[in-house]
């Protein structure tokens, strides 16, 4: 392992590995089996796009954790985990989509050869990765074990961040900057909008202030008019027109550390709506940022934002952020927090959230929004995007 | 929904639609519920990226099929399925990721309503998208349903393609072969790996050949030297350097069909070794196409390549190929065939593949892959992209 470079440090890895054992045994968990790829990457440093098969990160009793998946991927974990080789295990390709045997088969066969058969066994239930077939056979191959639901057990852990992983997010947040510039610097009526897309890409990947780009866990939303209306459309080839709000929803990403921020850009003037809807955005931003400290919680930000807007005539059926951090595919939320009514989670220092106070109107939408930290005594907005509706008359 | 453009013809949905209900009813399956976005988009025509929320397309014993989704979502169906919009139905946002109800609740909820309660319903276990919380929530809400699974049920009625289709993949093929041009013109010892996917990636969107652009399920691969000998991982910023070999697995993408093709950058003078591998990956190429062809099944074209690949002394433990067409994140193969012994699929006219004979050495990868279609009488290349190994001195 001596030319990998790791992320972190072994003692941070080790940190995290203590944190999730801990909340094992209050959840009366003897071995976790994680399947979320985010976990399994904060929790030993995998990263590999090869979340397509099943794997899994298995924290047992004692010691290291164990990397399991594909043969064919367990080259990419030696490149990438701290463990050593002897904690890494590939199952053969045969069991790769495969209609009469499934990989929790042989996982089931790796388990009992360990003894691990008859504990208490944590499964994050609510997970994309884990299918219900995937459940199933384990269930099969396990008569004798006791499975618990530890869906975000992991992830919880993962709220509050290090200075290291703030500093990732921080490289992040310069290449989302960088971004949104290219964006005001090119978007012109009759540009394509694959066109914009394909120079969004490119700067988010050379990256920024001399640290590269991942790829993001969600790719570039950008889209225009009618379409905005909606809020998860991605884009087409469509020229770009005067008269039309077009929102991007984007995120820098280093290291998979994400800052994912949203800006809204109007080519020509704007209508007086949209006016209208700025101003409520901007000033329920500032209402919810001066609850982001340190023992109010998600609701507080929530309710202060959700009341300002509605103040102004505007209603907004949908949580209004989350907490964000080291991100895969499908989602760069953690599954965690939101801001919105009902989460009493209390906030806490180097917690991280994306404020997204976004509104889809009749005929078009309009997205401002802070990634941003919670600090000693407030917060830290990550980017310095001026906060405002983007116009080019 | 006078301004939507759909992607294909209402005739080709409805043609669709009765294969799906054709197979339910050789399934004894009255209800299906359909959670992968691939086959919710081949199904409506839904696109986007929302699927990391829960959703689903009914197909139920008649009538067009019902869009099911996240409220904000429900804009993104208008604007997207054939449809009408009474066919459209959204779930309050307080179902979002929360540890207190699941959306399957309201799933359950609307079947019920609607009578379908009790019916034998299909859902496709083994899919990323359907967890086993979704299910155990099923189960619960639906105390009198006959669940069966229906993994792949509608992927296979995928797996031969209309001409509108291959016409898509066909532009989705100008598309991979401009990106590997772009790798040619700009690799050289020095230059960063991110800012050479920063290229690809533009590319990739600018798209070729008067045609846009779409993100391809899974993101650019371009491991060097040592990080070659594993498949899946990404890239950094870290330089190019004299004497090593890169692999690019990259796919262009139209309108969510894909063209994936794999090729090798050596730069400098490559070992004895690669040139060894070169060659038996290319025989083996030519022996795997020769038995591409009607009546033949997929198995018959991996013993082809794989025996030759023997007979130059390489071993290759893991399939050589799988079946490509219409794909979202997180995998661009439709999980149906793969090209591998005991795959006994006949094959047929129009159906697609990506033949991809990688060899992952202790020191390096290489790639040299093809998609193809087969065709009346044999196959088609999807690409003209040279079939070598290419070097840089």
């Amino acid at each position: 392992m001596s030319d990998i470079a790791l992320n972190f440090t072994r003692n941070e890895y080790a940190d995290r590995l203590a944190a999730t054992r801990k909340a094992m045994a209050d959840a009366e968990i003897e071995l976790l089996i994680v399947t979320d790829p985010s976990n399994q990457a904060w929790l030993t440093g995998y990263d590999g796009w090869s979340f397509y098969t099943h794997q899994a990160v298995l924290v047992g009793p004692d010691g290291d954790p164990l990397w399991w998946g594909r043969g064919i991927d367990a080259l990419g974990a030696r490149r990438t985990v701290y463990m050593s080789h002897d904690h890494i295990i590939g199952y053969p390709d045969h069991y790769v989509q495969s209609d009469e045997r499934h990989p929790m088969d042989q996982l089931s066969t790796v388990l009992a050869e360990r003894g691990w058969d008859t504990l208490a066994i944590g499964v994050e239930m609510e997970n994309y990765y884990f299918t219900a077939a995937a459940f199933a056979a384990l269930q099969k191959g396990l008569p004798n074990a006791r499975f618990r639901d530890a869906t975000s057990l992991v992830n919880w852990r993962r709220a509050v961040k290090s200075d290291r992983e703030i500093e990732y997010m921080r490289r992040a947040a310069r290449i989302v900057e960088a971004m949104h510039q290219r964006i005001l610097e090119v978007a012109e009526p009759g540009l394509r909008k694959n066109e914009l897309v394909a120079e969004i890409y490119h700067t988010s990947i050379m990256g920024a202030d001399g640290h590269w780009g991942d790829y993001p866990a969600i790719v570039p939303m950008a889209p225009s008019g009618m379409d905005a209306t909606a809020p998860h459309l991605t884009w087409d080839d469509k020229p770009m027109k005067t008269g039309e709000g077009t929102f991007f929803e984007i995120s820098g990403c280093h290291r998979r550390y994400h800052c994912p921020q949203s800006r809204t850009l109007f080519l020509g003037k704007p209508p007086q709506k949209y006016l209208d809807a700025e101003k409520a955005v901007l000033e329920g931003v500032e209402a919810g940022l001066e609850k982001a400290k340190p023992g109010n919680t998600c609701e507080d930000i929530a309710e202060a934002f959700f009341s300002t807007l509605r103040r102004f005539g505007f209603e907004k059926n949908n949580r209004t952020g989350y907490s964000i951090g080291l991100s895969y595919p499908p989602d760069w939320g953690e599954r965690t927090m939101s801001l919105r009514a009902g989460d009493h989670t209390e906030l806490k220092p180097n917690m991280c959230f994306h404020f997204m106070p976004a509104l889809w109107l009749d005929d078009g939408g309009i997205e401002i929004t802070e990634p941003l930290r919670i600090t000693e005594s407030g917060y830290e907005c990550f980017c310095s995007t001026p906060r405002q509706l983007f116009v080019k008359e």
